[in-house]
């Protein structure tokens, strides 16, 4: 017995509502602003949005700039954690929690309060730390993470964006800070410089809209990537990335969204948001503009109106 | 299009499996300890250990203790958190908020932070503002909450223990600490005795596994009592109780619940875990030993064990 | 050998000084803003000026509104304290610390931080404590209090301005709050209404400059009434007190005032500001307004000026 | 007039009372332990006790290990203090605050929490803030610290520690994290790993209890170094330093040294001590063994002797 053994059934009008849903979105009222913690964010046209749907029987859908790629910034911590997790094992929840974390995302006082250990692996402190896991296992742990970017996507042309690479190792004072307080409870391994070199590293991931949802698939599909049936990590873990994503993806509106949306998702302050539908597939929307949690203004909008629509939330 | 909806049917060997995990559970090496922050709580027999099914359907499997009643404590949160909101609508997320507490469930530290607007109703000082909600529009808001309760039970002998309730009055202190902390942020309307009174009152209802998990399996519902047909709150109100649930119903260990059932669930200092399957039933597990987050420590292996057993997790 | 052997005899001119220090003030831009947290201190007369110093001599100089009555609020935490010294001894000492506080002097946050023992006697959490030493070690613990305040004022006629105490009942929550958390970690022993009636009358005693003045000699002169001789406190008590003020007296203004004044003091939000000088006497400075910390705008100016002019500071 | 202008004249026996004190000291039971946060701390021999007395009118009183060199750790933020305020003059106090701290000596937690400005200069994350002034402001800031340090004593054989300084360095991953949180709020001019190396270069300097005491003797002298006549600040920043060093320099037991023994000090985790009597002198005591708070054990208990027999207490 499986509470959700039948997938839902795409309405064969999928492709024509997720057109209409970012016209409906581009017509918004202006509203949001753009990152501005490093300068190259701030220099995005923030009038694009997209929005594409993989689902787990192969299909795609996608509309608006959905073709158009963009710095994915905090989404990239999904991919780090599956790396760790599938490395480590459960010995990675001895150095992170798994508990929301009742800040915002980038509070060094809850890392102090928790001698160094992180709330959970999606906030900043705690991505640092799975960031050290990946510098400390692999020889080469940047060509291992975007190689799993590019395999999980089947688009070796998936790049890191130099220059928002180098804007964010000049801007990083405030993750350094993090690293050297986890540091200094001896809960980094590595050299701190390293490891932020390698967050950073993995923030300026350059993707699009239907690689990432395409490329998340798996999260949906109790760990087994749809269409090559390979195992990306055990159903167990997934089952475990889409709990955390549940609880704290969406920075300090994250209990708003579970409300709102009712789905695992994470966002990056490059304005793309990934919802993961548990036996259906992933949602991944995009627009440059972010509403005063760092959450992107008009891709909260086309998420939630389609969850409503096809009826997706989990609760 | 629905994701759900297709409910999956009980084993027919469910009543079963239940009889065979309150044995399991019960024979596993002791645990955890009694609440012991109000004496009464401290003289339960702590070997009992009981497990209700109900499902939307109504079906009902039990086992073990599941008709011995016992002291739903914060459980009773959820019954009040659906009155208030179905008295005072939106307005009610103005007074407190709707994200994760990520700090101990009676720290008074987060509510002086945030200005007297608890994280959550599911936290003590949101439960407590809630209180407030009902003493201020209901005439008489101890018979409305009870009720309600005997209502969604179909049992009108459901009681409020009066040893217990006088016990909680005299040791409330921290709570009445956040109640007149809110107050002097003026988001507590009422006079703070009024309001603890009815607080403890909600806290000092007994029921049993059975009655509980019947009484709330309307949030399995999409908000409709699935005997009666009649909407106890609009779905998309069963669905925010679910989703604050998922994040914030298990005290400080909500995020490895999540991580390990996987289901919108609350616990009380009693013993009681209720934990909702949308689209299947709510199950009700007790046992009154506590681990260190004051979640009951059988009561949790036994849901994880069920839920495990019959793929009920929503990631 | 002492320091300090040679006490500093007043300028001929001292009353001339004083005169035209009022008039200085009063001839300030109009700064600051009256108290407003209780309805009848916003009804003084904000444009007030008072100053007296009662030398250890047996001198008084004043000038000003120095014979007007005010509420002295937290200034009467002094008094409260060496009571309570007096009556407890050094096991007050397990119950509230002497460190300085680094937080707004309400500050509910730190009282739950170190587990309800407040960081000293002086913020509003040490002297609620202090109200319970008195009410538990006095049978009659309002009489103790004003009759200590007469007998050190030698003047029968000083009262408890009782519009000013059922306002501050009134409008106390945020005490009743810090009040329940202390009784929480079993810190306060008498009931907590109890305790805020102590803790509410003390503060609303009304005193002049002068009275408040010539009251506090006995902390510039090593615990002995200058006038009739009569040991108040032992010597080391009145020392501690001085610390005590001197780290911690002035609210979060607490260090600026040491590093431009350099002396024991403490402020209430009536207005009124006594600072003392051992081996010297004691200064009172009261005028209505407040600045953004809680003391008189027009009384730090004074003090400031007359403690550089006569070159007190004690660094 | 002036408070003290009769400074107090050493006791004939001075000289044989800090012997016998320092006898007093050895005898007491073994207590404290050492500083162990960096290794070479802990190689110091434990047994060492040391006391000297400068006095204003130059004589040199020295008992026990006083010429013995010890590193002086945090005592040299008094050193950077002078520097950096006759160097930046009030606008440092833009940067720093004056307020006594309230937690523990290297709370980042309060940092976050006042973004960015440290409570005050004494405590760790104001000392690197003053490091920062220096970096930015002198062309070769080791160079003019420690020459200002050989100046002030006298002695041009002061040293820094190689070997701590190094040791420093590698264990400083939280000052590391201090530094770069001050950075992200704007706060740090220079670069973080440059401010660093100057900070722990000022920490690794080595003095005796002899040089130390003689070295300071201007903070009881109105600024005025008593020798040589040179003014080498400002009366009132002396003052201000003597405020500060109040309120805050002995970490978090600082209201209580301000209430057992009522003097402006300094001590570091290196076991020195540095006591300013107004108008007297500068008092030293060493002892390697650290009580609780990071304060010498025997260096706590030579001091308050002391400062009880000669009746110092300011207040």
């Amino acid at each position: 017995m499986d509470r959700a053994q039948v997938p839902p059934q795409p309405d064969t009008d999928l492709q024509a509502f997720c057109e209409a849903l970012v016209a409906e979105a581009k017509a918004l009222p202006d509203s949001g602003k753009l990152a501005n913690y490093i300068p190259v964010l701030a220099e995005v046209n923030p009038y694009q949005a997209g929005l594409a749907v993989a689902t787990i029987d192969g299909q795609l859908f996608s509309a608006g700039d959905a073709r158009t790629g963009f710095s994915i910034q905090s989404v990239s911590k999904i991919f780090g954690l599956v790396l760790a997790m599938n490395r480590l094992g459960d010995s990675l929840w001895k150095r992170v929690n798994m508990e929301p974390s009742g800040m915002p995302f980038n509070s060094i006082m809850q890392l102090e309060w928790e001698h160094g250990i992180p709330r959970n692996p999606v906030i900043n402190a705690g991505a640092i730390l799975v960031a050290d896991v990946l510098v400390s296992h692999y020889s080469s742990s940047k060509t291992a993470f975007i190689g799993f970017i590019r395999q999980l996507a089947g688009n070796e042309d998936i790049f890191v964006d130099d220059k928002v690479f180098r804007s964010e190792k000049l801007h990083g004072n405030r993750n350094a800070a993090m690293g050297y307080l986890m540091k200094s409870f001896g809960n980094i391994e590595a050299e701190v410089p390293k490891v932020l070199d390698q967050y950073f590293y993995q923030c300026s991931v350059n993707m699009t809209c239907e690689q990432l949802a395409r490329s998340l698939t798996f999260l949906a599909n109790k760990g087994v990537q749809p269409n090559t049936e390979r195992v990306i990590c055990p159903r167990r873990n997934a089952h475990r990335v889409n709990a955390i994503l549940s609880t704290s993806g969406m920075y300090n509106q994250s209990g708003e969204f579970a409300f709102t949306v009712g789905l695992p998702a994470k966002s990056g302050v490059g304005g793309g948001i990934v919802a993961v539908v548990p036996g259906f597939g992933v949602i991944c929307a995009w627009s440059p503009r972010l509403n005063e949690y760092g959450n992107s203004y008009l891709g909260m909008h086309m998420i939630a109106r389609l969850t409503e629509h096809l009826g997706l939330s989990v609760y």
